[in-house]
């Protein structure tokens, strides 16, 4: 790669996924290079990228630090990251049980949040017909998803270890989707889930995260 | 436990997520206690079950090898239970590199496969109206899963290290389910995707497997 940074994020701008990887990235300090891919140019499943990642979708990074290994997943790309650049787990878990937890809200945002954000998302905007019981469906779980969120975090500041870790930043790029967009700015989130309101705050108002979504505002005008 | 034996699986005859566990839990050796959860009377809600699992979902683990430690997410736990007690790496990655691609796999599976595969269950069997756009979204989503695998697979015989492991377990589940009842045994699996089709049928026949497949066969009656 010519551009001289440490990484190549394939990305785009209005999936959740590849910001995930950016926020890390950010506070690991590293440079990158973020590559959107046009998704009305179908550039995801172009046979360039399909070399890189064969299922076609965002993100999927090139580590140049790494004689340029290649991988996509986007919380495999945060454990990847963390296993090999945090040795002080400044953002990851320490001891094996703390891993595991990490590993069990990773796997709970990619399988509950993701999936259900996302079809929430697809049944309100997207879908070629209104189907009003799908967007209830989704709408459904997608509230449950924060309850069982709130349950936990109004106990504790931080998903795991007591303190901000992967596991809690693989949640923002969707929650701030649905706070902005589906569940929309009349939702009373701050009421319905205190909890998890404080806790995406404390996240997003992080300057190596904010620095990003910044720049996403930026390049969203 | 009173049970006397190494684990307590939280599970259920009709999802597919707690099979995967006990597919590890056979491979490995280990004695497992399975209690399946009566979801028409809601017990995966059930105060005591929510105190394991706050997202009110199967599987949940026990192990009492490990002082009654607690873990849900079935991708979550097969990693606890290969980095706990696969030290040959028997079922899983060994080099960095590997571990990564294995982990990319588990996302893949988690994110891609088990929501597809489940919402086009939902909308073919459960969902209280029927929406053939919904039933044929999800219907794309589940072969366009299948055909990246295919792809993968038709030049390697696993998906990560040449051999089995969790990342290639992890699939069974959902891929039996799709073959059985929502593809329906009329889809010509074998000619469509026979990659998968060899690779699954591999899987399946393993003793360690085919003897819990027979067990919730025999289940099933």
């Amino acid at each position: 790669m010519s551009h001289g940074k440490q990484f190549t994020l394939y990305t785009h701008l209005g999936g959740p996924n590849g910001w995930k990887v950016a926020f890390l990235l950010s506070e690991l300090g590293f440079t990158y290079e973020s590559i959107y891919l046009d998704f009305n140019k179908q550039e995801q499943k172009s046979p360039e990228f399909l070399k890189l990642n064969p299922n076609g979708r965002i993100p999927a990074i090139i580590d140049h630090l790494n004689n340029d290994f290649v991988l996509w997943e986007s919380n495999a790309i945060l454990l990847y990251l963390v296993e090999r650049y945090d040795k002080e787990h400044k953002f990851s878990a320490v001891t094996d049980a703390e891993k595991a937890f990490q590993n069990q809200w990773l796997f709970f945002q990619a399988s509950g949040q993701g999936p259900y954000f996302g079809q929430y998302f697809w049944f309100t905007f997207y879908h070629p017909e209104k189907v009003r019981s799908a967007v209830e469906r989704y709408k459904k779980e997608t509230e449950r998803v924060l309850s069982v969120l709130n349950d936990v975090l109004s106990k504790q500041e931080w998903l795991v270890g007591n303190k901000v870790t992967i596991a809690d930043i693989s949640f923002i790029s969707w929650n701030n989707g649905a706070f902005a967009a589906i569940l929309g700015p009349e939702f009373p989130i701050a009421e319905k889930f205190p909890s998890v309101y404080k806790w995406h705050n404390a996240l997003i108002s992080r300057p190596a995260i904010k620095s990003v979504l910044d720049e996403k505002a930026a390049l969203s005008k």
